[in-house]
């Protein structure tokens, strides 16, 4: 039901997932009434491959996370966490309260022995494919060794989601050179030099987005900001090149000519393919969506929460974690 | 002779400066030899309007900070400093080693009475036309006051430069909720929010290119991150869009068609137009040029500094950190 435009977007999505995805199950949480009529809407009807489960509260988007976990107990959200925790379903997706998902689904699931606390996650493009980058948001101030714990998680989790070698794991400062940054990343490199991890060092900003690393650590606070700046950023540019392609009746011509090369470049940075953040450190699989997602984006995170759900992110990161603290 | 490439692109650009600005005389300061032989390269000689100042060393740019300030009393970053210092030159200009060039200028220089650090701040293209971002880099951890310093001078900067109202000030953090954010970003927007700056708030990533504030705060670690990040991105997506145009006979000649409007469209995001970061706190111009600069940018620098210097920008800072610790 969350997100900002509820189950306009997140029934489509769903129906469009089933479609594209033949051996995905689905069950919609949230109002019963309310689902069936969007079901009806897009002509549509419960079937054993799509299920409602009833849940007859909503978390607001602008809700206070401790509020909505004591009060919501039957909220859409904290009914869908429910169902991974009883094994009913593999996966959470949701397109709601950032803060309140996190806070149930850290209460009702529970976080992996040797995490100390969850972190999002998300991939972003880059010159050499994606990179994963973490955490963006959950924790603002963090320890070195909670910077270290993320290394592990987004190691895990790369290695499980794009196989291949150990990916290379970096940590975000202002400098390469091991002499820069803040005493936290100092520390935490100092960790990682010593873990089993493919730690590459330091890397700066400009590194996501090119084919030096496959997993970036930074804490939320700097994940956050160089998410949102990378989103700004991107919007500007395509306001730009629109700008320029409708200046006049000659450019629209050129735009014209250009279009299904401009339509291939834009499908590359279209952010709705990588719309699904990971909640990786806890007991089971929960997939954040943008708020603002659409059809397209948000049955990108269902597709995101199947992988994760096949891939056993969480038993992953468990056994990752065991085996550094047996260490 | 600082950045990476030294007199081959300070001067050029030195000589690109005094055609374009028929008000600036220039002084290029390092080994007499070398810089003469570059003038007669392009068959220029010293005049009124350009002199050569002999300065017997260069601080590498890997070159710590600290040993750079004591040991080479003669290099050309400090003897250029020097020249600011006694009023020969109202302002100076180097591609050189970023922690060495802030060591010398506060060391030389000084630092503004009650301003506790100098920070780096830069223009940045927005929807709006451009956003001033302070601190870059200069100060990995900062505190409240600090911040509060840097919203004084990027808003002193932002006036002075920009004309017009009072600048729209914001503190960046991870969202625009009073509640959201780490104690420091806080406490610094109560402390703006009873100043008489326009102070509008927490701003997000997104902001920065949009068009929604002036004058941007964070600490040096975020605003080192974001710059880079934003630099990466854009580099990412130059490249796709270079790769699209590139890809078959069919594309190449879309990319004929549409050559106008991308090169309008590049222009309006090239990073040259916006080389030139000001080292502001300190009883005197300096800026600070991107080490790989070529010829445009390093002039860009040059015209950044002479509006500065025109506009007195360390006097303005003075004057408005006074008036603030006298109320």
């Amino acid at each position: 039901m969350g997100g900002d435009l509820g189950p306009d977007v997140t029934v489509p999505a769903a129906l469009r997932a089933l479609r594209e995805l033949d051996d995905v199950e689905l069950i919609l949480v949230g109002d019963e009434a309310t689902l069936k009529e969007h079901l009806k809407k897009h002509s549509a009807t419960e079937s054993k491959r799509l299920r409602i489960r009833h849940a007859s509260e909503i978390v607001a988007m602008d809700e206070s996370p401790a509020l909505a976990l004591r009060n919501k107990k039957d909220s859409s959200m904290r009914v869908a966490i429910n169902l991974v925790k009883s094994g009913e379903a593999q996966a959470c997706v949701s397109a709601g309260n950032t803060g309140a998902l996190m806070a149930t689904a850290k209460f009702v699931l529970k976080t992996i022995r040797g995490v100390d606390r969850p972190a999002i996650c998300t991939a972003l493009p880059s010159l050499g494919g994606h990179t994963h980058i973490l955490d963006l948001g959950a924790n603002i101030d963090c320890s070195a060794s909670q910077l270290f714990q993320f290394a592990v998680m987004g190691s895990a989790l790369a290695h499980a989601v794009d196989g291949g070698e150990q990916p290379r794991v970096g940590i975000l400062n202002v400098g390469a050179e091991a002499i820069k940054g803040s005493p936290v990343v100092k520390e935490a490199g100092a960790m990682l030099e010593s873990s089993d991890l493919n730690y590459i060092g330091f890397v700066e900003g400009d590194d996501i987005y090119s084919d030096r690393v496959d997993v970036v650590v930074c804490d939320g606070f700097v994940g956050n900001v160089l998410l949102k700046t990378s989103e700004g950023l991107a919007k500007m540019i395509y306001a730009y090149l629109k700008e320029e392609f409708l200046r006049n009746p000659l450019t629209k011509l050129a735009g014209l000519c250009a279009r299904p090369v401009l339509k291939a470049f834009l499908r590359r940075i279209d952010k709705r393919r990588y719309n699904g953040a990971s909640l990786l450190g806890l007991k089971g699989v929960v997939i954040k969506s943008h708020g603002g997602a659409d059809e397209v984006s948000f049955a990108n995170a269902i597709k995101i929460a199947r992988v994760e759900a096949r891939q056993n992110i969480p038993e992953r990161i468990g056994s990752q974690v065991e085996t550094l603290l047996s260490q």
